[in-house]
């Protein structure tokens, strides 16, 4: 994978000097295409036929599995399915049902394999990515002593990880690093798109928006907003409520000027969490997501000393979703982390507002916070999508919150003795990860799926000897998703798309 | 893996004419060292020298990272540290002071890896393998739908699984052909100890013990008595008390014919668990056991029905322990897999018989069983160590076992607002899956680390960018250690060695 990475920076570096202004989405396809970025497609074509065989989960209960071809037209700067045919089995027939001619480059899934929907991490933090598998103890303890450290080392030697080592000239060179690293990793995991928590610096979050672009992951950036100084370390904050603001709209209009179509890279407005923001930033923020009409991201109610710190510092409001919706945080664009505790009511008002929640659920067991009612959400009508919260998550993959997300809902099964209501089957956390996230991240009817007039954010999955899911060759379809879910890896994703375009390559 | 799959065939067929005798494991060591068998020392070198960095849990909650060498001597036949000098960084050093000469060959762990005790894995059903990633329900609908099913379609046409599709000529070659898979793929997982629950077949279980002593791994090889009609399909159990001893005896003799000194592949007493088994044959199963001194191995208390199963069946015993040791099955050399539900009278009576439980947590979250109370076991002086499981557990790896074991730990932590004495860290987790496993298996000072004495049973670890722990450079070996854990795969296992015989290269 390192001359992989080393290849990205290049297009990286190519397409975005240092800190500048960066190339726009439109631009950076017309360089990559001709760049040596794996297997993009010829430059000047805007079409492209998919052909083999597609699997997805259209519905909560329902593994769609079928072959035929997809027609993926990328004349509008996007990379859109234009139109589908199903049934199909040899590729003359499917050509001719799509209307096109033999002119029209086909792609084929693998004989052994299957274009499936890219997964959407609705919960990652880019900064914490080098912290996967380091960790210990419960939430707020954790931030002191693995979260904050790590997030300060890319833009500040005040960083405690300096303490006893010698600070580097340019934190910005390992943020450079750590979020190459990131990126070029979760997609190689099949995440398409990533709704990203960077640092609070403005620089490195920029950066971060710079790679993504540059990588091709749809990506939703948000600088976390963190001017509570009682709840934040010295090193690592905002250090008033004015500039915190003022370094929101930086990123902002940034990150707005790199995409100015938002389609591939767009900012997301990120108080981090109640305890750590102001009363005064958290109304300032929802004025400033209302009028720009952006997205929002924050934590809550993920371990049960945080709840109990928001209703202490809140005493007035009801409860923690209601102190968020007091500040107009709830919208329809909204993303909440965790949702571990949330009551009846919460999730009645978040369902009211159209918010959504990303279940973590690797990150909630490793660090005991207890397990979210994801059934419940839903039978509530909460939009629930997955996140592996990396690094408070241990594993990158959208695939391992997916097996998780089975496991716990399990646990919660036998607790309750209840073998029915309560499970997450690999289907449902499946469309978790792919339609259900394109709810919670605002682009319902856009991904996680193949109809037409959604994106091109696939990623061919394959079951050879090479990864670790061991097929002897009996097994149905159905059964081999199932092998897939559970022992599925990096090694079983080829290759992967975004906006119609190739972003990784095995 | 294919065609190192396709290779092992070989080896096997070679030393294992069909379903007659086999090689015994010293004329096996002769056979693979003039054989392709990849990497095997040189033939007639009875010295062998490893060198290099050296990681292992000598005690529950200790992590020992060394540099070092061990000198392994093979002409005992078993392959065993004869000594180690530790804290030496130059090979010179370490060789005087192991007193050989330069003509000894020396082999060097990769500079950006580690050696470390090839794991234990104390409960694993063989012929389950193809059914890993397909489950649904709880135990004992689990079994009637899938296990006994594949189970038996490794030795019987009347198999379920050939009901809507023509049945095998000979579905022994079904057994070869998923048992070959079974032991390649756990010995390339860093599985060097197996206790294997066969199927109830004398010939199918036969075919596994000739496998695991031709392809190197060590293995306790159990056909399982399922004698009770009641609690068995008719096309999978054991028609009589009578067969069912009868066949015990004769699966005992016949692996004990294939390796006279029991050192690689050993027979191991196998009633199924109390609901499968009537009265009589345990009492003459212990009685075997005992007379033979053999191992035993049995499953305990993994699913509340089960257990309420039980207590109906045996209404005068105390506790499904109970009904075990009523029939003289407890013993030091006792297997007891998973004890989700053991009650403390069951724990204390468990730790007086000096037998062991081996710990399943993947499966058990999968199925819904429950969470065991490891460390109160512990507390209780009970043996523990981990099982996958496999294919109530999803994964065949023990490393997933090790990482299960951490997160269902820190849901009991939650559970009971705990936040000490419950978790099962990484450093113990790793413990039971290597020197907690030895206890377990009855090889106690033999197998786990890297003390004189003990076999060299181990895996070489590295975390080249082919595997999945993403190493930027600057992490400590402890933090080294950690992200293995929790992101390592079988891409991190390079070499593998049982009895100082490499057996595995990636």
């Amino acid at each position: 994978m390192k001359a992989f990475l080393a290849g990205l920076f290049l297009v990286a570096a190519a397409t975005a000097s240092p800190w500048g202004p960066s190339a726009s989405w439109e631009s950076w396809t017309a360089t990559s295409s001709s760049s040596a970025s794996p297997g993009a497609s010829p430059s000047g074509s805007t079409q492209q036929v998919f052909y083999g065989r597609f699997i997805s989960t259209p519905n909560p209960d329902q593994l769609s599995i079928n072959t035929g071809a997809v027609l993926v037209t990328s004349n509008d700067g996007r990379g859109t399915i234009q139109n589908a045919v199903w049934n199909v089995t040899d590729v003359q027939t499917a050509l001719s049902s799509l209307g096109v001619d033999a002119s029209v480059p086909v792609i084929y899934a693998a004989d052994d394999g299957f274009f499936f929907p890219g997964f959407i991490d609705s919960h990652i933090h880019a900064p914490q990515y080098p912290n996967l598998g380091l960790f210990e103890g419960t939430l707020l303890d954790w931030l002191q002593k693995y979260t904050y450290p790590m997030e300060s080392s890319l833009s500040t030697t005040n960083s405690p990880l300096y303490a006893n080592s010698t600070a580097p000239p340019d934190p910005y060179a390992r943020a450079h690093e750590v979020y190459t690293h990131v990126v070029a990793s979760t997609l190689a995991h099949g995440t398409t798109t990533a709704s990203y928590f960077a640092t609070v610096d403005v620089g490195a979050t920029n950066i971060l928006a710079e790679l993504a672009l540059s990588m091709g992951q749809r990506a939703y950036i948000g600088r976390t907003c963190q001017d509570n100084t009682d709840n934040n370390p010295w090193y690592y904050r905002d250090n008033s409520t004015a500039e915190a603001i003022a370094n929101t709209w930086s990123s902002i209009k940034y990150i707005q000027s790199l995409d100015p179509t938002g389609d591939l890279v767009a900012p997301i407005v990120t108080p981090r969490f109640a305890p750590g923001v102001t009363n005064e930033s958290m109304t300032v923020l929802g004025q400033i997501a209302n009028e720009t009409n952006l997205r929002l991201q924050m934590h809550i109610s993920e371990n049960v000393r945080e709840v109990a710190l928001v209703a202490q510092m809140y005493p007035d409001q009801s409860s923690y979703a209601g102190v968020y919706d007091a500040h107009n945080l709830l919208t329809d664009r909204t993303v909440l982390a965790h949702g571990v505790h949330l009551t009846d009511d919460e999730m009645d008002l978040i369902a009211a507002r159209g918010s959504g929640v990303s279940h973590c659920p690797a990150s909630n067991s490793a660090l005991g916070s207890g397990i979210a009612q994801v059934r419940r959400m839903l039978s509530k009508g909460v939009n629930v999508g997955l996140g592996t919260d990396t690094a408070g998550g241990y594993n990158p993959s959208v695939l391992e919150a997916v097996r998780q997300a089975f496991l716990v809902s399990r646990e919660l099964s036998f607790l309750a003795n209840d073998d029915r209501t309560l499970d997450v089957p690999t289907t449902l956390a499946l469309w978790l990860g792919t339609m259900g996230g394109a709810k919670v991240v605002y682009m319902d009817g856009r991904l996680g799926g193949f109809e037409p007039g959604m994106l091109w954010d696939v990623q061919e999955i394959t079951l050879d000897s090479g990864g670790d899911v061991d097929i002897f060759g009996w097994e149905t379809w159905t059964e081999r998703v199932s092998k897939w879910v559970w022992n599925g890896s990096r090694r079983n994703v080829n290759r992967v798309w975004v906006g119609g375009r190739q972003v990784s390559q095995r």
